[in-house]
């Protein structure tokens, strides 16, 4: 029996086993925002390692990064006539609030029909165990047909911040000719599909402050000004009518759309109505001229991602706020850089700021846009073994979320990377109830032994 | 030793009594709006009905009002020759959060030279407990002068939502000439002043939906509503250039302003500078046309006392939040009926509120305005008082802040209120680091009875 043949067969028996170890890590908080999940990060990062060594990989390691520490391991066994992969994950994942809008416990596993339902279930912890387990399963039946290496990063919900140092420190030991990027979706629940490009994300933080305390609205009010007010005001000035941002030069690097690839986005299996029914709203809104599809995959965006100030309890307390204060983030696509961006929000702020004001922007995180080349024989793995599985053609699909990891491969190392991974885009990943579709979960291990497969017959 | 003599000298030698009692009271964290502290406010009430047994009341009683109770007892051996007194005060705070800002705990009242630090110190626990010591001291050396009642509510702070009911079912217990309000300022540490008009307050909270739960705002930003966004508008529209408030028909009751009244404010001795120091705002702002004076005190006025969306925690989430919400209140003077403003704020949010958009607008409390005649014997005693200790003719001033149970005094008993209080504007009442002058509560107690004696000279 091939070694494809046998590792398919194992997984395919051990699949109860796969469910209650995936449980098993969902159950971790491994919270990366919030200081007292620190014990947490660190015990999904033990968990990871151990898998990695069950799957023969040598020099497994859990790599300080002055943050979140990156999982690190290898197997370079198959020699220089073969490529090296770089497989790219990470096992933090965002906050849980609002909590009482999640119908189970986020970190206690539900299932739900063919669902699993986890804060990480789809973003991302499914998509790298299951990439694991079809390593384990490969190297159960052969020599592991490349060479590979692995990195888990637990910094990617908070803007991988010491990442691009961990590159920079070590890019002869994270030297490859590819990156398998397993955080990411497939198109639909039967149908493959492969992101091609992502946004770009600049995060911040403003904070105004017009007073040192706050006031009884009675007897100041009318008389100073109210921090929400202005903030309320630059935030209503930052769109137009038609939508689009009013960042000065914002859209100066901006893209633009070849014809043929608005056609074949407009070609994409995407209807307006199933979008909407996914967000959950009763209608669609954005920039006039441009498709929804469009909207989020090539265009950018800017959204105040929170906003508090003043009496946020339950009850009326008549107070005069000293301080508002927001979450901004843009979405950038090609070729707008990230590094511009504050520069762009902190001159539409001092030019929109009133006197006698203090506040402050705080450049949060960010990253750049990426976009992958669709021809490359790695690409064309990856669309043979979505066939080999799901016996059907990959669609192309520009995407809207950020995975700055991409850019920076890009930058760093030099390499393209493949998003591979079987998320949904319904999964509400980031909200409360995310989800992972279990046949996926099952078909994307099956998946991955198919594209590793075919990777291992690539000549570098 | 005449009676006003006698009780001035006790409660001269009794002030290390008072303080520790007025502290006492202090640490008694009796905040109405959360229901959490429900058991306190029943601890407050008791505590404030022994103190009025202690000052010869008789039925003294805890009355229910479906809410926080009432503080009733009454003297009535004066006889019907002599003026009947309603005294009128409230036991509950406003809750002390932002509890970072405070420099010593707000329950924890703490001396700093001339001043005691605490929650509730000025408004009102300060002046209604200086009002029953002055009632101690004088039933200790003799008959009470004039017929006097109790009213203590525990729901000032929160509108005092069942007040009205309450003097409802209760008018003939509530009977009297005037009403002694103890909920007042002076004008400053050594200049006696008397409050002759009141803000009214109506107060809203507005939620706005827009789609059913939180999403990721890199896979949908730019392509839905943002709930923030559409606030942030909504708010941003409420005033325009001038600083007027531009809810439909908002001014359309406002009283003109005769110039004499004009004349009279700007003969106050009031800065702006000073304002501005108190405000510890960098500058003023406020309703073109109009003093710092009269944009507080003749002028209404609208403010957002908070806003909350999204995600509000440490770091960078990337959410696209489905609600936002603000707590918004406006100040009103005569003639603005505060119950006209709801249809006002609801007429002006259907206009501005995008389709599609689920918004709910929740009327939290209301109270109207009220203006005082300065010309009646009990206005004349009470300035004849702050003589006698002060040795000043007492200032007339338009006051920012609502005490809407003088109007609903007016309204429901047919009577005027005199404002006497002796805390100061700069005190930060309902801020960080509320504090009462102690000097000022001492002199307020001897006030009061200088004030008590003089009533039971007029004929009612």
């Amino acid at each position: 029996m091939s070694q494809l043949k046998a590792a398919l067969n194992q997984v395919r028996d051990d699949r109860d086993q796969h469910l209650s170890e995936y449980k098993e890590l969902l159950s971790i908080p491994s919270v990366s925002t919030l200081p007292e999940h620190k014990g947490d990060i660190l015990r999904c990062a033990d968990w990871l390692a151990a898998q990695l060594k069950q799957a023969g990989m040598d020099n497994v390691d859990i790599k300080d990064t002055g943050g979140h520490p990156i999982v690190y391991g290898e197997s370079l066994k198959a020699g220089k006539d073969k490529p090296t992969v770089l497989v790219y994950g990470h096992y933090d994942v965002q906050p849980a609030d609002p909590f009482d809008e999640w119908d189970s416990p986020p970190f206690d596993p539900t299932i739900n029909g063919d669902y699993i339902i986890a804060r990480g279930a789809s973003d991302m912890k499914g998509q790298i165990f299951a990439q694991i387990k079809a390593v384990q399963a490969l190297t159960a039946h052969g020599d592991f047909p490349f060479n590979i290496k692995y990195l888990i990063e637990g910094e990617e919900e908070i803007g991988s911040e010491n990442l691009d140092t961990f590159i920079d420190n070590n890019s002869d030991l994270l030297q490859c000719d590819v990156v398998l990027n397993t955080d990411a979706c497939i198109f639909d629940k039967d149908q493959p599909g492969i992101t091609y490009s992502l946004r770009g994300l600049a995060y911040f933080e403003i904070e105004i402050r017009t007073c040192e305390k706050d006031l009884h609205s009675g007897r100041f009010g009318g008389s100073v000004r109210n921090p929400i007010h202005i903030l309320s005001e630059l935030i209503a000035g930052m769109h137009d009518d038609q939508g689009r941002v009013t960042l000065p030069g914002f859209y100066d690097d901006v893209r633009a759309l070849p014809q043929e690839e608005r056609d074949a986005i407009a070609q994409l299996p995407f209807t307006d109505e199933r979008w909407r029914k996914m967000s959950t709203s009763e209608a669609l809104y954005g920039e006039d001229g441009f498709t929804t599809k469009e909207r989020v995959g090539v265009r950018p965006a800017l959204d105040i991602n929170g906003i508090w100030g003043g009496f946020t309890g339950e009850g009326a307390k008549t107070v005069l706020p000293a301080v508002a204060t927001c979450k901004l983030s843009t979405r950038l696509v090609a070729h707008q850089d990230h590094t511009n961006v504050p520069a762009m929000l902190r001159a539409y702020l001092e030019a929109h700021m009133p006197d006698h004001v203090q506040w402050e922007l705080r450049d949060l995180s960010g990253g750049p846009a990426a976009t992958m080349d669709r021809h490359s024989p790695w690409m064309a793995a990856a669309t043979a073994a979505l066939h080999d599985t799901f016996g059907k053609d990959t669609l192309f699909s520009p995407e809207g979320g950020s995975v700055p990891v991409v850019g920076m491969m890009q930058e760093k190392l030099g390499v393209d990377s493949i998003m591979l991974g079987f998320a949904l885009p319904d999964d509400g990943i980031h909200g409360p109830n995310e989800r992972q579709y279990l046949p996926n979960f099952y078909r994307g291990i099956e998946t991955y032994i198919h594209y590793m497969i075919r990777l291992g017959d690539i000549t570098p």
